[in-house]
């Protein structure tokens, strides 16, 4: 096997030793040490691929997105050619929150890198301009099903960007059990409904 | 001065601290021992008031949370009597969002907290019971407005409360500068315009 192949993995089986110690003793435990232990190697083999936490930290959120990315696309091709735009927002909406146990590890290294920013200038601009592609994306797909009369062309494209955006929020609600799944659901399909809505 | 008063003062004051270094360096930093020098205390006379970093945590929690209350009432004050449901419904939005400087520690602290409670069962039962009682509060005020004909009755009102609480999702795009506090007020209000629509 090609040495660069075997780095990559090695990187990888860290990012996700990192997840599996924030999912199970949160954030404040993920030192370096720890995650080394988690992925059964020694704290210096960790370190020859990452310097700091901050590496590992940089690295373990790109892999959370990617690894997102990766499932809004496995829906896509589920949703076959020229999908309705619902459909796709949905679909990434419902990837977003932590609704099943792929997307609960790659949520919470989010929510956690969000605080990490405050106060970390690199993660900040890591996070942030993930965030603003993101947002891209959405009011990308909004404009156009306003193009193409799917959604009222009266709306604000960027306030109902936003409003998509913000449903984020349900993330804490579904990890404490204050509002369960199937109610998150119903409330996302209700906010579609109305978005969608031309009359 | 009295004894008692004394003693809450001084909780009051390592709360504080608490805010301050959450605020200024994270959550990782927010041990008892620097928590200790910013209220300019020493380690033992901080245990003196709180055993553990758990105790602290949940007392800055309960303060925080009273804070955002106080400043909900403050708020309800100027709205005068009977005021309209929606004026309550969106300052009760207002006070939860990062929106101005006194909202950002207390909203800081609630994030953290959120994160900590998904590996700190006690933290998860306060956590957990202060959103429901919010969300409770919040469904009263919904099915109340529905009663006075200010939200059409054929909504949802579980599904409706959820959707004004997911609204809490714009706190990581303020912090991140993703979307400026001018459009999450603009995007409240077309949330609210719509649902206090009645044809």
């Amino acid at each position: 096997m090609p040495k660069q192949v075997d780095h990559r993995r090695r990187r990888d089986d860290i990012a996700r030793a990192m997840w599996t110690v924030v999912d199970q003793r949160g954030w404040a435990g993920a030192s370096l040490r720890e995650v080394a232990a988690e992925a059964g190697m020694s704290l210096g083999q960790v370190q020859h691929y990452f310097a700091s936490r901050n590496e590992l930290l940089e690295f373990a959120v790109q892999a959370a997105s990617d690894q997102t990315s990766r499932r809004v696309a496995r829906g896509m091709e589920e949703l076959g050619e020229s999908p309705h735009p619902r459909d796709v927002v949905r679909l990434i909406l419902v990837e977003m929150l932590p609704l099943h146990p792929d997307a609960r590890p790659t949520s919470r290294i989010h929510a956690a890198c969000v605080l990490e920013a405050l106060h970390n200038e690199s993660m900040r601009e890591q996070i942030g301009s993930g965030m603003r592609d993101g947002r891209d994306g959405l009011k990308q797909l909004v404009t156009q099903a306003q193009a193409n009369a799917q959604i009222d062309p009266d709306r604000d494209p960027d306030t109902e960007t936003d409003l998509l955006l913000a449903l984020t929020g349900f993330t804490p609600l579904l990890e404490l059990g204050v509002v369960p799944p199937s109610d998150v659901i119903a409330a996302i399909e209700t906010h579609l409904d109305n978005l969608f809505a031309t009359t």
